[in-house]
């Protein structure tokens, strides 16, 4: 009954045995090694993108921090939601990447609105050199509240930064997660709608520890590799990166290791609201926000459920619920879920 | 009619004279000169702090920056209020001194109370170590809405800073024009409160462009030295400097032109009052904010008063008053607010 | 016949093993997973210190620049070889980690001694604040020209540091190839010798990619944690850094593959001196430095023969030696090792 | 009899004047002001340049890193010499600034001469993304060590620059003097030889404080005012530095001042060398280096002599010459020096 993160269980074998299929002779290193080839033209046939510049770190963050770094500059902010991963979760590692950039919240919901956007970027470049000048939207997707924005919505916010030259990027740590939600192609979800440059997430979904970082346009590519080694994010023996990458694009199995998170989240959520919970978000991806009284929030877990309570939930009166975040990943047993909805 | 800020008037007689003073004969520089063992003997003397590190810079910024990262590491984030100078009005300063630190706003207002900033601290450090941590507290003082913390509201502030074990800093852009309108000492407007470190301000107050940076604790005096050399901020020829805060301490001048700005200040409330303007806040020192009807604005402006208007107010409806900004500064002649009244 | 890096080759299949073998059910991440629980357990008995803080990354320049971090101040500089890797090949991470720290080269070989070390730290702070200041020592060993410090070596070099209050970083990215060519213990080779911080490597002698950073002091360990963070070098599903450093500290598999990669570069070694090659250095390690004649170069490499030829070698004239580097690791087979020298 | 530095005299009185006349009234800040536009039109001409960028700042430093950080990228490395100020004399600044570049010294010399920068440059990049990029070449014009480029020397040095595509600044904190030395202009000395950006000093000969940044591509104009007042090296009450500039550039202060201290300087060498002294450079500027007995040295420190002992020569055998720095400045009184010559 563990639904604390898509970061906790285990990788499929798929991924373990492309490691072991790596795990042969001598390899060039740093990415010129003949898998990372096969992961770019990959990752370009499927963003129908054949220019973009592709690179492989390991972690999430060193994706975003490092995208961001090639888009912002350090007297700028950057705009994004309040519960952005890049804002909370980062230990100002966007600031320190940047050289110094600040982060604007445009909202305090999971998605921001076309005219939520455009009252931030008007609210900066008010006192002309004294403040912060205006720098790239960043777009998490799957939000961190677990919602995703349609293409259309992508391309009305893209819109929004264009109309003020700002570049885009996207956070996604749970791309695949998205689209299947959305069923688009990769490219109607990035480039297609205006996003420039995406943190394309494996870690979340399956992997060990792979994240690629998209730049559509080309010309970012070369300060990349110097931001990337300076960040001492560029492995030697990185064919076990690119092992990892290529398993988890080959057969689809990055797909179906996000539908059956999808689909395992969905099966929970029809739980949880057969037994009467309110959601925050209706569920889209693997990700939910429920609303659960005090008292069954103590029986889960008593009996073993694993899941984070959200902000300020855990010291309430009686009477008021509490908001739990539950994460489904690829592997969860359907078992568990039965299990989990058999105590409600 | 010129109120829109104290650093766009002249400096006193006294302040040249110091420097015509200043330039006979040849001198040690980088505050090593006689003039800057004289200011620092004094500013330990007002401050009944026998123990303090002086230093002298040329800029407020530079004095906010520098002292901020003193006490900031750069995974932590700095509580101040969202019109804070060093929020709105340094262009990322802080983030790049401190090595990519935070800001986190505590309130909309011009001062924080102790209840927000007590909230706003305990909503960081929620996520261990992904998010970033507690760090100083910087309280403006004049506060850049024209208020002024009361001692015993500085003091409850810094007591909920000592609860968390977090320094705090002053940013006295204009310290003496809150000293004279509290009537306190600067020791009890500082030290004896809790503050920590405090940027002292003389370039509003009649200085050509020269800021003390006070530590009350000398352990942070060694550190502060690098700092402000690799910061391009230690003047070679730093006699200028000293001779300059040295007029400014001497014979009071520096209490008499705050005083001399708040009472221009208070005539010029007292005179909108009448006419029927509101304030957001009650005049305290220098600055005041006041509505004022939008054909009011025009006239005054038509005929050459210079102000600024606060933030969104240029383009609203015309039966709402816009929110005017006005600073009166030392060297102020009495008849301008006269004339400027008169235009009412 | 492969001797381009020790970052080339593959992994023993125990690192794989544990890989699966952590790849069960749920866990928590980020370090707090019980592997890690054991991994510093057992370094800490290793390097006899209970106290010691143990952190994992994922490359050997992660591991320094965030140890260097936590020893040097920004406007320090730090004492290195000219080819220390981290002053050669970190693309300036050094001085991105540290806030802007200079890097001062001791001597132009591969390892320092204390007296040019004590000379090179006399040249610096001759200019007051002016000047870069003094900061931490690092020490590589094996050092970048394949040489090992003797434990006496370190320990001079370590009092050289301490007599000037100067913390010491060992850069043991080969660690275990340094230990098992001078035969003494973990703690004898770094802080029974002075020495403050470790990166330990096990990238290079056998692991897909993990290296510890290890403080004898653990009053680094939480702004470490921090700093890792914010450096994106924190892994969420962390388990699998530590179960292939818990694998590599098991069975002595860290001892027998540095024994294995030494054996077989001594091997090697012996080869090229019968065939008549001169050596830079003695080889103490598993990497050498040979000198060879153009002619034979061109042979060996026409043979398929990998290894790099170091700086300035490939356009000399024809009666002009190359100096070729050899790096053996644990998994070259012999038969590369004899059909290399049947070429000779 | 003070000859240790042109920043430790005193100011022409014009300068001072200047700063009077400035002072009335009220005026707009931050390089709004009229004087402002005056000191811009003015260099435009000087320089023949008219789109140059212009702005000011109080310190050389500031200059030199503000300049730097325009053109150098975090992952390079900036050419100059060893003695170079922004090596020795900015306390790490320039790797501040530019977010973490590295400074290779091409010479031990004070001039580079262009088959060193070429090697320098050509040591560079040799190991890919592994090690630090080619940036920027930084000239000190006059150098540290009192010589000046002739303007061939400087396009031939710019010329090896082009070749490499890499950007050159100018480090002319005593720019006046150099060019008073070469009968040049200061297009033949900057833009016209190859140069970029320029440090253009004002504080060591004549002013208080105040240094102008020149770029002859206006590209770079927007950005630097963000990195100026982001660094805190923007004045509100600028109009006192612009006030400066422009009493500065009247009249051909700036020449006759720094005719004044060549000449005294070469005044002072012809005695030295009358004496026996001899000379490490010919003296071209103000600034000369002289080998004295020990002797003598004490003899005229025992007499009040100020000057600076060049590296290392304090301490040495009885029959071993120090090396002594003699810095004439516009004020020098000639007395002082025959005084001084009088000793010998």
């Amino acid at each position: 009954m563990h639904f604390a993160s898509d970061n906790s269980g285990p990788v499929p074998q798929q991924i373990l045995d492309a490691l072991a299929r790596a795990n042969t002779g001598y390899a060039m290193g740093y990415g010129a090694e003949a898998e990372m080839a096969e992961v770019t033209a990959r990752i370009r046939t499927l963003f129908e993108a054949p220019d973009a510049a592709v690179y492989l770190v390991a972690t999430g963050t060193a994706a975003n921090v490092l995208a961001l770094s090639a888009l912002a500059q350090p007297w700028q902010t950057i705009f994004c939601t309040r519960p952005a991963h890049i804002l909370q979760d980062e230990c100002n590692g966007p600031e320190f990447f940047t050289g110094g950039a600040k982060l604007t919240p445009v909202t305090e919901a999971g998605k921001m609105t076309p005219e939520a956007l455009r009252a931030a970027i008007d609210g900066e470049e008010t006192r002309g050199v004294h403040g912060p000048q205006r720098g790239p939207v960043s777009l998490s997707q799957v939000t961190e509240l677990g919602t995703v924005y349609s293409a259309g919505e992508l391309g009305a916010l893209c819109g929004v930064a264009r109309d003020h030259r700002l570049p885009v990027h996207m956070d996604g740590a749970r791309f695949a997660n998205a689209l299947v939600s959305l069923g688009c192609t990769p490219a109607e979800m990035t480039w297609k709608a205006g996003v420039d440059a995406v943190s394309f997430g494996g870690t979340k979904n399956g992997c060990l520890g792979v994240e690629a970082v998209i730049f559509f346009d080309p010309a970012h590519a070369q300060a990349f590799e110097y931001r990337r080694k300076r960040g001492a994010h560029l492995f030697s023996k990185h064919r076990y990166l690119s092992a990892q990458m290529l398993a988890y694009l080959t057969d689809d199995l990055w797909l179906e290791n996000a539908r059956a998170a999808n689909a395992k989240c969905a099966l929970l959520a029809d739980g949880l609201r057969a037994a009467g919970a309110d959601f925050a978000h209706q569920p889209q991806a693997n990700m939910i926000f429920a609303a659960l009284p005090r008292a069954t929030h103590r029986k889960l877990f008593a009996a073993g459920a694993v899941y984070h309570l959200w902000e300020g939930g855990m010291a309430g009166p009686e009477d008021e619920p509490v908001t739990a975040r539950f994460v489904c990943d690829w592997s969860l047993p359907e078992q568990e879920i039965s299990a989990f909805l058999a105590l409600l």
